[in-house]
């Protein structure tokens, strides 16, 4: 199959390559070549012709906390751990009914798809056949990624804490249950607060057994890393996992709005991923991550939308979410450029690819995942260079400018359905 | 006519009323009832039955810049003075074509109906006859309020740039062939940067003689502020404007950012709007409006789109911009409470009633304006409260949410249409 149209991905951080009425060519879910000219090869293959429409990478959210979709767009009063206790656990606590995450996951996967984000990372609750259930779901949606059920036996209250062997002995029941076709298990120690020791030292084991990722959250709020630091008795945040075997290059870490210059140097060192959710950040008033600070010292930088502490599922949003957080740091006073939208895409994109074991941009060989957009009812279309369309999209889009949404070489939403 | 559903109205700052299957009575294009049960008297008037729909009050739109609407969501890369030099005094100029304006300013005026915002307060470009179409298209769309023939007499280039006794005669024929139903003239020196004193002096004469309001910028960037004060040797942004007669209680001062105390006790003892305008704040890196000391020292404050350095034309997205920039002060570090949905729904409604010369909220005697809303299609509507819907509406609407808009008693939106 061979799509054409203009082309925009981020092959480097900070720049896109824009390919003006280019071709796609995919084989078996994955992207065979990418060029302006079609190869006399591909001649004969069906064409899907996008005219002037364009072409975008999918994106990849790399944190977010499915059974909080039901309160998206609520509850913003609050600071992290009162949020936590006041809205998101009795919410969470009604994913023990299946039927009810079984309706509630399968109009999220579809709010996904629709919106042009094909890859996740993922917290379910602590219900272990609810957390099943969210990864069929995601799977038939067409959706890949990692989803973990969420490990918590202390500070639950009555409704969301597991008894320790119980949590341990379902999440291995979980992970060899988990048998989808795009979605893996992930262990997901919700975070220090929740967990104890016994249970922390458990998951690090059975990460290592299993080989499997991990996803948990970092110095998000100033409350919450002196409770770490009391409850764990550590100088540091993230020391709390490390002694657990919880830190290294297979691990995502959402926030890191406080981390200090010791947690950075960890972070860059041990190649852990820290997921930056602009958005949450800003509603729970956390902070504002110092993101460009992070990347010139070397660490990877991935984008979430934390939905529900964040309040916008659609990645295009989160990627102005990003940039205007980037604003208030130079408002702040940090001396460091503000992100661009060139740079704040890659964060949405192709920065993630690497967890994937892919490489960035729509590079040949890595699966095909795409958003087809139609910007020709927005003003002056016909006048603005892709450069300017591309930066558009992000702020302004029709309803219904997502046209075909494309996971895994496959068309998996369409406007017209 | 009478029009039944869920009424939600910012009756006081800080507090909606809200009546459940309300009624609301509209004679003459006023609200002539408003309860929870149908008087009798009105029994036999037509009945509009939304149902479970929420019915808000119509937004006000304080400050916004129509020929700046086509660069929207593009050029977020600069600060105010270079921002203005780069990209908006190019697109402004292109004004100077009538057909161009005509076409540009329908569509504007279509996107404000259809996204609820039926009273603005709004900057033209400094041509006289498309600032006239400009009004023709907005009276006729439906909308009523404020727009100037901006006045620029220097520091605008080559192409926008008046003659100082042109842009004073422009200005009294432009005033005196403003007839409109709802829509009305209103002296708006573009800045102190871009007005000669001769012409400020002469603006200040022509508002006291022909009773009109005032719209200006104040002390929105730190640059802009020391260029102010350099310009016209003043201690303070706001005396500037003071010494020429353009600083009284019909007058609105979009961002004020920066403002001093002794800026911020002049805009309170002179009865000074101050247009918050958050987005654009961002943005432009401009800093963040101290709205809730603003407001505790007793200024009068509304808010603006300020599209175009504003991303955002509706006002249920401004709403989330002005809370999300208060956590922003928060975060800073003010010792001071973000604000709530129901302070920035204030804010964006009946804040700006006073200016319009009406009460707050849907009270007897105002025109009604107003906006259905419909949440049927999202998670749980049948389980929320009233107010969680409300807040809910802010952050998360489903594509086609906005139904009706009324403006002065009649429909003139309708998604069916």
């Amino acid at each position: 199959m061979v799509i054409k149209g203009n082309i925009i991905s981020a092959d480097r951080f900070g720049e896109i390559r824009i390919i003006k009425n280019g071709y796609i060519v995919i084989k078996d879910e994955k992207i065979a070549n990418l060029s302006d000219i079609l190869p006399f090869e591909y001649k004969d293959d069906e064409l899907i012709d996008y005219g002037n429409k364009l072409i975008f990478q999918a994106f990849s959210d790399m944190h977010l906390h499915a059974p909080q979709f039901p309160m998206l767009g609520m509850g913003y009063d609050l600071e992290l751990l009162d949020w936590l206790n006041t809205y998101t656990f009795p919410t969470e606590a009604k994913f023990s009914n299946v039927e009810y995450a079984k309706k509630t996951y399968k109009v999220l996967a579809k709010e996904l798809i629709k919106n042009g984000t094909t890859r996740v990372a993922m917290f379910s609750s602590l219900h272990k056949d609810s957390t099943l259930i969210l990864m069929d779901e995601l799977d038939k949606a067409g959706i890949s990624g990692y989803v973990g059920k969420v490990n918590m036996d202390r500070n639950g209250g009555v409704d969301l804490e597991e008894d320790t062997d119980d949590s341990i002995n379902d999440t291995i029941d979980w992970i060899k249950k988990s048998n989808f076709k795009n979605i893996r298990p992930i262990i997901t120690p919700r975070f220090i607060p929740s967990c104890t020791p016994k249970l922390l030292k458990a998951l690090g084991e059975i990460a290592e057994k299993y080989d499997l990722k991990i996803q948990s959250h970092l110095s998000e709020n100033i409350s919450e890393i002196n409770l770490v630091k009391s409850l764990e008795n550590v100088t540091e945040y993230y020391k709390a996992y490390e002694k657990y075997g919880l830190w290294n290059n297979k691990t995502l870490m959402a926030h890191c709005v406080h981390s200090s210059e010791e947690e950075i140097k960890s972070l860059r060192d041990n190649g852990v991923y820290v997921v930056h959710c602009a958005s949450s950040n800003n509603n729970l008033t956390s902070g504002y991550a110092r993101i460009r600070y992070l990347l010139n010292n070397g660490v990877k930088v991935v984008l979430g939308s934390d939905i529900a502490a964040g309040d916008k599922l659609s990645m295009f949003d989160n990627v102005v979410e990003t940039i205007k957080a980037s604003k208030a740091r130079v408002i702040i006073g940090d001396n460091l450029a503000f992100l661009t939208p060139e740079e704040a895409f890659y964060l949405a994109t192709s920065a993630a690819n690497e967890f994937f074991g892919e490489k960035p941009g729509f590079a040949v060989g890595n699966k095909f995942n795409a958003i087809v957009l139609d910007d020709s009812d927005l003003l002056n279309t016909e006048k603005l260079s892709i450069k300017e369309r591309f930066e558009r999209m992000f702020y302004l889009r029709e309803e219904d400018a997502i046209k075909v949404v494309y996971s895994n070489g496959k068309a998996v939403y369409n406007s017209k359905n």
